[in-house]
């Protein structure tokens, strides 16, 4: 039956940040490529661009743009996941009708369409053998990367994907529990606190003894800085350049 | 080998919009949502919460804010999948920090996460031999729908998921050809006018035969459409209210 490798493959996720040098088998991409797309897509938008950077000099730029984050060059391959309302944008015009891609709803739909493809590739990846990593880095200068991917207005870059065999193994990073994501019938926090404190202990030990050591902070904690700290304050005038105005 | 048929689970995906009246066997739905959590979070947020609705009258009443679409009620599950920058905020005041959940940055990656959760339950869930339906329609009444499951502020929904035993077995669309969503190295759209052309037709042909004939539109006739409409205006203030204020 399908069901159960498929489950305990999705069960199985970590991200990869280590590749062996090795290209991917002829036309094991492609057949990657062409499983994502199959995700649903809103409204039959398909408001997602996908560009595979394979020239080494855009490669090493867009790892420093990201953080030099090594991997982004160092990987089988390398994608940039846009959001992409231009391609439909050009239907308009064909159509002679205005275009109206400034709706905050459009942002969402453009940006929500472009992550369920990802995911279905990032499945279709690790179910041939390969590693994946995000690379939400990519919008620290994302006005450097869409000059660099000459993305045109109603186009931005969501996040990179570093994709390639492994050549690590690491663990799985344990996720909240269950009962704290998930709630019957309305938004209710009971017992969360206390799930979220076991869980801690969890993560804080994850960190502890996990290969090469760790700082070993808790979840709690971590999320604490990243949601007190200007988290890319850059993004809203870059979005509005690309013509994503929040309306 | 997993990778062919977790491949070919992929490419046969398609929204199924009537559903058998049967309950789900006991322990699958905990089994795929376990399954789904293990997808990739950004920063580690675990930006997502799903409300699972079994209450039968919030269920008429989603339904009917989501457009009347019977199969929100008729489902065997209908969860609706949030973006939830609140529970990390809690861990800001735990902490003592300030809590700036206002940044764009900060709604792109609740809402990436919350994306990439829910497909990644999607596969765990067609891989488990049931159908799903995303239910976008939910924004058409945000306020309505956050109330009804209380959300409280840094919470939005994003989209609902149908979930149940397949009473159809309609086609799969074919989506948009590889080479117009798939760029080397920069955005470049040689080729895909008559690529999309050719897609178009395809389209076509795809509404006038399928079971219950159609409208026989083209994709980009329908997105010149999707696009030139006001889209949801009511997102912008229903999001600053939720507290996501696009800084």
């Amino acid at each position: 039956m399908i069901s159960t490798e498929t489950l305990a493959l999705l069960r199985s996720h970590r991200s990869i940040r280590k590749f062996k040098d090795k290209a991917l088998p002829a036309g094991l991409l492609e057949e990657i490529l062409v499983a994502g797309q199959c995700a649903a897509t809103s409204s039959f938008l398909q408001g997602a661009t996908i560009i595979r950077v394979t020239d080494k000099a855009k490669r090493q730029q867009l790892a420093e743009a990201a953080g030099n984050q090594p991997y982004v060059s160092s990987a089988a391959e390398f994608m940039v996941f846009c959001a992409d309302l231009n391609r439909a944008g050009q239907c308009c015009e064909q159509y002679e009708k205005p275009f109206s891609g400034e709706f905050t709803e459009q942002f969402i739909i453009a940006t929500v369409d472009t992550a369920l493809l990802a995911q279905n590739v990032v499945v279709a990846a690790e179910a041939s053998g390969l590693g994946i990593c995000y690379i939400g880095g990519i919008r620290n200068n994302p006005r450097q990367v869409a000059d660099l991917l000459d993305l045109p207005k109603g186009v931005y870059p969501v996040f990179g994907l570093c994709l390639g065999f492994p050549d690590q193994d690491p663990e799985c990073k344990p996720r909240l529990p269950l009962p704290v994501i998930v709630k019957e019938n309305s938004y209710n926090t009971d017992g969360d606190r206390e799930a979220i404190a076991a869980y801690d202990n969890e993560i804080q030990e994850y960190y502890r003894t996990r290969t090469g050591g760790g700082h070993g902070i808790s979840w709690s904690e971590q999320v604490s800085t990243l949601l007190s700290e200007k988290s890319r304050p850059h993004m809203r005038d870059f979005l509005k350049e690309q013509g994503f105005t929040f309306k």
